[in-house]
C-alpha cells in the first residue's frame, strides 16, 4: 500500500452506508413508468434483494449488484467483504450464485495498481467459494474507491425466497450478529484496535453460502418450510425487516434481549458511533416500528444503522424451527439466533420488545 | 436542471475514455490466478465484449457492465446513450438481451433528483426498446455522477460472435460512423453547435438492435456467414480492430478512404479536440498498427480515440457480404460502411491504407 494515503482516505462514507437513502430512491422509482413482462418473477415492488427473471419451469435468473468505497485498508480483504456483500443478495433469493462481473470505480494517479490486484483477488477468492465465475467487469477511473459485484444466480422459479410469504406463526432466525455499521465507524475514527476490527471483517467476508443451503434443506415455500428471507445490509435490521412486513402484509415481532451483536457494537454505538445511514435509516423508519420503553440505546442505534454483508433473516414455520437450527449447526454457521416470531399485520409492520 | 450546475459539470472525464488505461487493467488481471471452468465459454483472455457462460445446449448467458461520467447535460438523453452503451455489448456477441440492472453514481447533495429519475427514464426506454426488463440496480452517493448497466443476454451456444472467429479474406463491416471522442470533447469545451451534439447524442442513443439481428439473418459461426464481432467503445476501432486480430490470429486491414466518420469528427480532432483515452490508446496501440505514410493527421487521430455506443466491427464470410449489406440495410441501418478485410497474420496485426 502507498505510504501516502490509505485506501478509507478514498471513501466519503464507508459500506452499505454510502446508499442514497431510500426515500429518496423510493421517490425516483415512483415516477418511473411500471414494467410489466410476466418473466418478471421478483421486480422492484417487493424491495426485494435482487431480481428474478424466468427461463424455463426448471430455472430463474437472480440478478443483483452492489458495490461501495472500502470500508478497510487491507486491498484482500475489502475485496473478499465487497463480494460476499454483493453475492449474497442471491443466496437471500434462495439462489445458487454462477457467474459475477466486477464494477470498479479506481483512483488510479493516487493508489498504486497493487491495491486493484488485492481488490480483484480477494473478490476473485469468494467468488471461487461460492462456485461461481468471475466473466469480467468494468474499470473507471474515479478520484473515490469503490468496488463491488454484479452477480447472476439461478434459481427453481418455484423456490424463490422473496420478501412476501412471511405468515403468522413463523419463527425469524437471524444468522450473523449485528453492528457492523458502529464497529466500522469506529475503525473509521481510530477507536477499535485492529484485532477487533479483523474479527469483524472476518465475520463480513464469511459467506451466507451456508445458510443458504440450509434454508434448501429445509424446504423452501413448502407448507412447513422457509417462507421468505433477505439479508441484512444498508438499511439495518429494521429497514430489512420492515420490507418483508410490507411485502407479507404481517408484523415482525422481535425479542431485544434475542437479538445477537457483535462484541463492542452496541457499545460503540451508545457512545454515538454510527455510520450517516443511522440516522437515515431512522428518519425514514422509526414511524414503523414500536419500540418497548426502556430499550438499551445502543441496541437502538445499532438496528437502525446499516449492516455490510450481513446475515439472512428467515421466516420459518414453527414446526420446523428446529430443523432449520439442525442444519444450519450442521453446515457450521457460527450465529444461529431465533430472533422473534411473524404476527397477524397490527398497528406497527414491527415491534421490539 | 439545477440552474447552478449542469450534468458535465460533474464529471472528471466524459463517456467511455474514462476506463482505466488497457494496459494498467491488463497488468493487474495478469497477476490474478486463471479461472479454469468449462462452463465459462467466452471469458478475458480473448478481451472480449461480454463473457458467455453456458446453461443448457440451447442457452447460454451473455454477461456485461458498463458505466461512465455524463457525457450530455440532458439527464434523459444520458441515460439512453449510457444503457445503449451497456446493452451493446450483449449484441456484439449475438446475444439477445434480457435483464438489466442499474448502476449510479450520484451526487445527491447538488443535483436534484429530478435529474437521477431523468436518466433512469431514459435507459427505461432503451431497455424496454430491446425487449429487455430492468429488475433493479445499485445507487451510490457519489461526488461525481456516473450511470451505466448491467445487462445479461440469452445466446445460443454455438451462435456467439467472440473476437476469435475471424477468417483470411473475411470482409470487415462497420454499422455506425467514427468520432464520438472528439465530437464529445467538443462539446465539453462547448466548441460546437448544440444541433450537432445532438445529432452525436443519437447516433449513440441509437441500439445495436437491428445490425445483431442482421447478423442472426446471415448465420452466425456457419461457413459462409458471420465469423466475429465486437462494438467500438472506449479504446477506439484500432484497440477492438487489434482484439479481434490477436483472438483471431490475423491481420486486419483498413481502407482509410472508406472509414465512416461523423460529421465534423475529423476536424476536431485535427484541432487537437480528443478525449484523455487517444493518447492513452495511442501509447497502446500504436507499435501494432502499420498506418500509411501521409495518413490524414485527423482521421488518425479519430481512429486512436475512444468511441461511446459505437457500431458493429463485423468480420463476414467474402461470399456472403452482400447478403449482410442487405440485412442491415433491411432493418434500417444507417451506416452500412464497408471499411476493409481480413489477411493472414503480418508483421503488424493491423494496417490502415
Amino acid at each position: 500500500m502507498s505510504e501516502k494515503k490509505h485506501l478509507i482516505d478514498f471513501a466519503s462514507c464507508g459500506g452499505c452506508s454510502a446508499k442514497l437513502a431510500s426515500k429518496d430512491l423510493a421517490q425516483v422509482l415512483q415516477t418511473l413508468p411500471e414494467t410489466h413482462d410476466e418473466r418478471l418473477l421478483v421486480g422492484h415492488e417487493t424491495f426485494d434483494d435482487a431480481g428474478v427473471y424466468y427461463l424455463n419451469p426448471e430455472q430463474a435468473l437472480v440478478q443483483t449488484v452492489d458495490f461501495f468505497p472500502p470500508n478497510y485498508n487491507d486491498p484482500v480483504w475489502f475485496g473478499r467483504v465487497a463480494a460476499a456483500n454483493s453475492i449474497s443478495d442471491v443466496y437471500a433469493m434462495g439462489g445458487v450464485p454462477v457467474t459475477a462481473l466486477s464494477i470498479v470505480g479506481f483512483p488510479s494517479s493516487e493508489l498504486p495498481l497493487e491495491a486493484l490486484t488485492g481488490i480483484l483477488k480477494g473478490a476473485q477468492e469468494k467468488v471461487a467459494e461460492c462456485g461461481a465465475v468471475l466473466v469480467g467487469g468494468h474499470t473507471i477511473r474515479d478520484p473515490e474507491l469503490k468496488f463491488g459485484l454484479s452477480v447472476t444466480g439461478l434459481v427453481h422459479p418455484a423456490r424463490v425466497t422473496s420478501n412476501a410469504g412471511a405468515k403468522p406463526g413463523d419463527v425469524l432466525f437471524l444468522t450473523k450478529p449485528l453492528g457492523m455499521g458502529p464497529v466500522t465507524t469506529a475503525y473509521r475514527k481510530s477507536a477499535i484496535a485492529e484485532e477487533h476490527m479483523l474479527r469483524a471483517i472476518q465475520q463480513m467476508a464469511t459467506l451466507n453460502k451456508s445458510a443458504a443451503e440450509a434454508m434448501s434443506a429445509v424446504g423452501i415455500n413448502e407448507a412447513h418450510g422457509i417462507h421468505a428471507a433477505t439479508d441484512v445490509t444498508g438499511i439495518g435490521l429494521v429497514g430489512h425487516a420492515r420490507n418483508i412486513a410490507r411485502a407479507s402484509k404481517v408484523t415482525l415481532s422481535f425479542r431485544a434481549d434475542a437479538l445477537p451483536l457483535f462484541e463492542g457494537a452496541r457499545e460503540f454505538a451508545a457512545q454515538g458511533l454510527n455510520s450517516g445511514a443511522m440516522k437515515t435509516n431512522e428518519a425514514l423508519l422509526a414511524e414503523q416500528i414500536e419500540i418497548a420503553a426502556g430499550l438499551n440505546e445502543g441496541l437502538r442505534r445499532v438496528i437502525f444503522d446499516a449492516e455490510t454483508s450481513g446475515g439472512l433473516l428467515i421466516a420459518v414455520a414453527s414446526q420446523s424451527k428446529e430443523r432449520l437450527a439442525r442444519e444450519l449447526s450442521k453446515r457450521g454457521v457460527a450465529c444461529i439466533a431465533e430472533v422473534g416470531h411473524v404476527e397477524a399485520q397490527g398497528p406497527k409492520l414491527l415491534t421490539v420488545r
